[in-house]
């Protein structure tokens, strides 16, 4: 039967990280810092709006919507970003809505990349990125975060930058797209102006596409500010914006996100997504555009959804920093995000894990935390490629956006534990 | 910008009908047989399902869930199909759910195809299978079903039929897929057992993948009965089988859909379906699970939604054949599905279509028809790959799927027409 083994493009996207470590805590049912995602509620008033359009006895809510996106939703869209770029999104040729960022991710690569084209990556990256990549037929070229204060007592994520020429170096005639994520997943990093500027002249000297994935817009700790690309000079013309309902309401299991862009652009999104799914659903798109009605005329008052979620989250992520720091790991505090990397090094020579047959030591670490201590994270090479893991293997990642008592017993287990290592 | 137009896979799927008649629609407002779906609500109790899951306070239901299909929603599922092929169906290894059966489909055709693979599509077929074999690298051969009767007075779908010594004709050694849609859109053919075991026993011969798109399986007009390919002898370790919820349950906008087949062969659609969109919206597939818990145990009683969905159509069926046949159109009178295939040829010699300049006169007539008339159908070319386009330009779909209401408004539109012309 080796006629039917899996086509030879999807070779690269065989691995999924996240079904083995879901599979593991499945066995070991560890407290779990790994996946991103509350273990909370999310705000009642936007679950309400689901429920609402369930029972509203609305035929159309559950029949076929606009394919490329609801029409209530691109309106509500546009009118949130045109306000926050400073410029009118058409709803109509501008705005895709997606099964989640994810699939607005598959849409603009599928879309774009053509055999022997070259994508930018900027190392350490949301996991995805390579396979999409490779699966339409280009080839990534990957550029680390270098930490430019290695010896500092306590790291931020502002001190992971790129080096300008470095990046330079990457492009060349091939180059179709480089793909930004700000703030960034795992390190919580947020570009400042001078960083996105650098990488836009770039983009325009060379002529590339930026696909900027936004989606933890709203998780920014002050003083940081969030700033998309698509506003800076004559970028608007070259970027493609993702963003997340999941994100953005606290609600992963959504699965409904965004793209926006020119319309030219958008053009080579529209036909990957008609061709992959067609349209996505319409009940939760109806209540996602009435929770986005909600919120904006919220926006910058107190009562605002995204800008409570940070400082509800900050507390968190101080919280998970010390917890870390008390118990031998040396954190890189984020300054957006809802995800701490921190360096376990230390710990490492009080540790046998020989038990651990994976190739990396961060894997082998995270497994036996999960099996041995019932305390689960993530390996941090998974967010780099295959060359560069090994400057990865002394990290991990924990989601810190936990119910206070879950981040309580996180304290409770590891102080247990390296009580006696330590 | 030339070096960002649509990346060169994807530009047979750059055209799509349903967005260019969808428009047409928003602009004439016509009475609308066009797309397929009811235009009166689905059942309250899969709604209610959808509501109680929203407003449950149950924090998992709005976070992800398992990737390859939530828990509740696969364990159903192989319940249920386990007892309609007569075998035990793995939930976690044999069980994929995904965005529509369009997902499915999607995910079968990539991964599974490579560049130069050959798949057999019957002809007329659902439009997106042509671009999704292309978009895949593969080659797409056709086989029309042929009409046996002609002369028949009145036409049946199961009047059309394949040619055998045709079909083992288009076998060859590059031959990866054939995709099998029964009960069949748009002709509401169901294949019968003869038929099946023609194409199981060419498929096992050439050692074939067989594509089941079974979507109206349970739209079934007595005494037709649907059988399930995978259910032949030898036949699951060749057969991915896909359904939807949409058509199950009559809510197209839900999105959900599903595919079920061998492990070996499930891996492939995996990997698409983890690279593409990672997993489906928790709280409509926990609503669906719990739509089926319930249906499961009314299969074989009078409350069957499925049991009762087709004897609700059946009628609509036989009023839109009587409308047709007296309004001069020749129905194809169908044994399954939704729609309704019509030979429109002897009302041409009355019209005046040259205000209408597409390339098949199935498009002129149906778009006249909509500005002129205000009435929408589909034209039955877009089903046929290029070349057979001219032997399908007599013919147009109709959805009959709608109120008794507007099928009698339907009525109205064309007596009132036709009294003027025939």
């Amino acid at each position: 039967m080796d006629k039917f083994k899996l086509s030879s493009k999807y070779e690269s996207g065989a691995y999924n990280v996240w079904i083995e470590y879901n599979q593991l805590a499945a066995i070991t049912k560890p407290l779990n810092l790994g996946q991103g995602f509350p273990d909370y509620e999310p705000p009642a008033r936007i679950t309400n709006f689901l429920a609402e359009v369930a029972s509203e006895k609305n035929l159309y809510f559950h029949q076929y919507t606009r394919g490329l996106g609801h029409v209530r939703l691109v309106n509500v869209l546009s009118k949130l970003y045109s306000s926050l770029i400073n410029r009118e999104i058409n709803p109509m040729e501008e705005v895709l809505v997606t099964v989640g960022a994810y699939e607005a991710l598959f849409c603009v690569v599928q879309g774009n990349i053509n055999e022997g084209d070259e994508a930018i990556i900027i190392e350490p990256f949301f996991d995805c990125y390579e396979p999409l990549i490779r699966i339409a037929g280009g080839t990534p070229r990957f550029i680390p975060l270098r930490n430019t204060k290695p010896d500092a007592p306590v790291s931020h994520s502002s001190d992971w930058k790129l080096d300008p020429a470095e990046l330079e170096s990457l492009f060349n005639s091939k180059t179709k797209l480089i793909i930004l994520n700000t703030p960034h997943n795992p390190l919580g990093k947020i570009f400042d102006y001078d960083e996105l500027t650098m990488i836009a002249d770039l983009a325009k000297k060379h002529n590339v596409l930026v696909v900027s994935d936004e989606v933890y817009e709203w998780l920014v700790y002050e003083p940081s500010k969030h700033i998309r690309i698509a506003t800076l000079p004559d970028m608007w013309e070259r970027t493609i914006t993702i963003g997340s309902a999941g994100k953005t309401f606290s609600m992963t299991g959504w699965k409904l996100g965004w793209a926006y862009g020119p319309s030219n652009l958008m053009k080579n999104l529209f036909v990957v997504h008609q061709t992959a799914i067609y349209t996505c659903a319409t009940t939760v798109q109806e209540a996602v555009a009435r929770g986005f009605e909600h919120e904006i005329n919220l926006l910058d008052t107190p009562d605002s959804y995204f800008q409570n979620l940070s400082h509800e989250l900050k507390p968190k992520m101080e919280y998970l920093s010390k917890v870390l720091q008390k118990n031998g790991f040396k954190p890189i505090i984020p300054d957006g995000g809802y995800f701490m990397v921190a360096d376990w090094s230390k710990l490492e020579s009080k540790l046998d894990l020989s038990s651990e047959t994976d190739k990396y030591k961060d894997f082998q670490f995270t497994k036996w935390l999960s099996k041995n201590i019932k305390f689960q994270c993530m390996p941090y090479s998974v967010f780099f490629s295959e060359n560069s893991r090994p400057t990865a293997e002394s990290y991990t990642r924990f989601c810190f956006f936990k119910k206070d008592e879950t981040l309580k017993k996180a304290d409770s287990i590891l102080t247990a534990w390296t009580s006696n290592i330590l």
